[in-house]
C-alpha cells in the first residue's frame, strides 16, 4: 500500500487543505498532551509515568508541527512560521533530554551485562527513578522496578561482573542519573515558563486557524514534499554506503583513541540523514494522512539511524566517564571495552541502514 | 584445476609410494633448512634474518611431517611414528613462538595506530629487533627498519596518539618484546639440545628410508585422506556458522568483561578447525604433489582461521597487559578499546570463514 508513497511525485495533486488539516490535528494532539501533563501533576509523585508519556506526546506533536512548517514554508505566513519554528525546536529539545539520558543508561547497562555474559538479567535493568516512579517502567518486564517506589537496580548484577564492569556501571549510573535528574528539572521549569506559554498560545491558535498565505489554496503540496525527499536522497548519496555495506569494515572505531574528545565527526552526516528522513516521513504523513503505518522499510531505515545515534552517544558517554579523575584502571578498562562495543554498534547500525536503503531504492526505482 | 581435489575420494587410487615420496621430500627440506640455520649463525648478529627464515622453514617441514604421520598412521611403522610425532610437535611449537610474539606486537601496534587515526604510519611499524636485525624486516616497507641495526619504532607515533594509546603501545612493546626475546633464546637452546639432535637424526633417516608397514605397498591412501577430510567437515558442522554468517552478531565480545581470565572458550572449536584444515591441506599435498597452489578458497578459509587465532591471542595479550599493576587509567582504557577491537576482528574472521566455507561446500557438493 505505502509503496507508491515513497516518492511524493507519484501521488495525485494534494491541495493546501491537507496541510491545514494536518497542522490542526497535530496542534490538537499537542493541546491534549499538555492537558494530560497538567492533570497528572507534571512529574510530581504519583503520576510520573503518565506525565512522562504526556511529555513525550507533547514532543511528538511539536516535532511534527516544526518539521511541517519547515517543509511547507512557502505556503505558510512567513513571520508566524519563522517565529514559531525555533520555539518548537527549543521545546522538543528540552522535553527529549530526560528520556535520552534514561535510554542511554539502559543501553550502557545492557551492554555491560552482555559483555559480562549476564545477558539473561537484562529485562529488569530499566532506568533509575526520577520524580517518584521510573520513567523506564514501560520498558521493564513484570519483574521490573515500575511502581515499587524503590530504587531500580540500574547497575549491573555484581555477582556476574568483574569489579571493573561493576564499577563502570556504577559510575555511569551516577553520571547519567544526575544528568537525567537535571534534564527532568529543566523540562519542568521549561513547561512552567512564559516562553512555553507563548508557544502553547500559538499552537492553540493553530488548532483552529492555520495561517496559510493568500496564494496557498491554489498550490500543490507535492513539489515541496518532493524537495524534502530530494534533500534526503542527496544526503544519503553523500554517505559512505559502499563501505557501510561491507561488513566488519572497522570504520566506526577509527579515531576511537584519537586525542579529540569531540563527538565523532564521521557520525554527523548520518545524524543529518536521520533528521532528513524524519522530515520526509512527516511530509508523507501530510500527503497521506490515512497511510499509517508508513512503509516498513522506511521505518527500518529510520530505526537503524536512531540506533546509530543512540550507540554514538552511548559510546561518547563511556569515553566521557573514562575521563573522570581518580578512577581505577579496571574501571577505565571496562569503559574502554564498552566504548568500543558501542562504536561497533554504530558500525552495525550503518550496515543495517545500508541494507534497508538498498531495498528501498531497488523497489522504488 | 584443484576443484576436484577437495574431496580426496574424487581422485584415482594413490599408492603408498606417494606417501614415502612426500615424507622424503619434507625430510630433505628439513635438513636443508637446518644446514642454512647453522650456516647463518643460528640467530647471532649479522645473519638473523636468514636464520629466522631458516627456522620458519624448519618448522614448516616439521609440521608437515608431523601432520602426515598423524593422517597416514596405519601405513607407517607404529613405534617409530609414535616416538617421532610428539618430538616434531615440541619442535614446531618451540620454533613458532618467537615469530608469534613478533606478529602479535605488530598486530596490536597496527591496531593502536588505526584506532588513533594514524593508519598511514603503519608500514614502518614492523617488529622490534631481536638478535641484531628485525625478524619483521620482510614485512616492513622501503622505509622500514630492516638492516639499519637501529631500534625499530614498534611503539606508535606519539604525535598522533593520546597518552593512553602511547602508553598502552609502550607497555605491550615491553611485554611482548620480553616474551619474544625469551622465545628466541628458548628456540636457540632447543636447536642446540640433544633432544633436537635426536629429532634431526630421525629425520635424516626419513630422508632416505621411510619406515612403511609391510602391508602399506598394497594400500590406497585415499580413505585415510578422506577420513581427515571428514574430521574437518564434522568439526566445521559443529561451529556456529549460522550466527557467524550474520554480520555484527556481537558474539565474539560476549564475556569480554567476564571475570574469567582464561582464553575465550568460544574460540576453541575454531582453533580446532584451523588445525584440522591444515591436516586436510597436508593430506591433499601428499595425494597431489603437483597441485600447488591448492584451491584458493581453501587457502582463504585457512587464512580466515589464522586471522581468527591471531586476533584472539592479540585480544588476550591486551587484556593481560591491562592487568599489569599500577598502570594509569588512560592506559587501561586504551587497552580496553584495543581488546574489544581485536575481539571484533575475531568476529570478522569468523564471518570471513563462513563466507569462504559456504562457497566451498556449494561448489563441491
Amino acid at each position: 500500500m505505502a509503496q507508491q508513497h515513497l516518492d511524493p511525485r507519484n501521488s495525485t495533486a494534494v491541495a493546501a487543505d491537507a496541510l491545514a488539516g494536518y497542522l490542526r490535528a497535530q496542534a490538537t494532539e499537542f493541546l491534549r498532551a499538555l492537558r494530560t501533563h497538567r492533570e497528572t501533576g507534571g512529574g510530581a509523585a504519583g503520576g510520573a509515568e503518565e506525565s512522562t508519556d504526556a511529555a513525550l506526546a507533547l514532543r511528538r506533536s511539536a516535532r511534527r508541527i516544526s518539521g511541517t512548517l519547515h517543509t511547507f514554508r512557502p505556503l505558510l505566513d512567513a513571520d508566524w512560521s519563522e517565529s514559531l519554528h525555533p520555539e518548537l525546536a527549543w521545546l522538543s529539545g528540552t522535553l527529549g533530554r530526560e528520556h535520552a539520558y534514561a535510554a542511554r543508561l539502559d543501553r550502557l547497562v545492557a551492554a555491560l551485562n552482555r559483555l559480562s555474559g549476564a545477558a539473561a538479567a537484562l529485562p529488569s535493568q530499566a532506568g533509575a527513578p526520577v520524580g517518584g516512579r521510573t520513567a523506564g517502567a514501560e520498558r521493564a518486564g513484570p519483574s521490573g522496578p515500575g511502581g515499587t517506589g524503590t530504587r531500580a537496580p540500574a547497575t549491573p548484577d555484581r555477582g556476574n561482573l568483574t569489579i571493573g564492569a561493576a564499577k563502570a556501571g556504577a559510575l555511569l549510573d551516577r553520571q547519567l542519573t544526575l544528568a537525567r535528574t537535571r534534564a527532568h528539572s529543566a523540562a519542568l521549569q521549561a513547561l512552567g515558563s512564559s516562553r512555553f506559554h507563548a508557544v502553547a498560545d500559538s499552537v492553540a491558535v493553530l488548532a483552529s486557524e492555520v495561517p496559510l498565505t493568500p496564494t496557498a489554496a491554489a498550490l500543490d503540496l507535492r513539489p515541496l514534499a518532493a524537495a524534502a525527499h530530494d534533500r534526503l536522497r542527496d544526503a544519503v548519496a553523500g554517505l559512505p554506503l559502499l563501505t557501510a555495506g561491507h561488513p566488519y569494515n572497522a570504520e566506526a572505531l577509527i579515531h576511537g583513541l584519537s586525542p579529540d574528545t569531540a563527538p565523532h565527526p564521521q557520525d554527523a552526516p548520518w545524524h543529518q540523514v536521520r533528521l532528513l528522513l524524519r522530515l520526509h516521513r512527516y511530509a508523507l504523513e501530510v500527503l497521506h494522512p490515512q497511510a499509517v503505518p508508513v512503509d516498513v522499510r522506511l521505518l527500518a531505515a529510520g530505526e537503524a539511524l536512531n540506533r546509530h545515534r543512540d550507540a554514538s552517544e552511548a559510546a561518547s558517554a563511556a569515553a566521557a566517564a573514562a575521563r573522570t579523575p581518580r578512577i581505577a584502571p579496571a574501571t577505565a578498562y571496562a569503559l574502554g571495552v564498552l566504548h568500543a562495543d558501542q562504536r561497533h554498534e554504530v558500525e552495525a547500525a550503518r550496515f543495517a541502514f545500508q541494507q534497508s536503503w538498498q531495498k528501498e531504492t531497488v523497489s522504488t526505482s
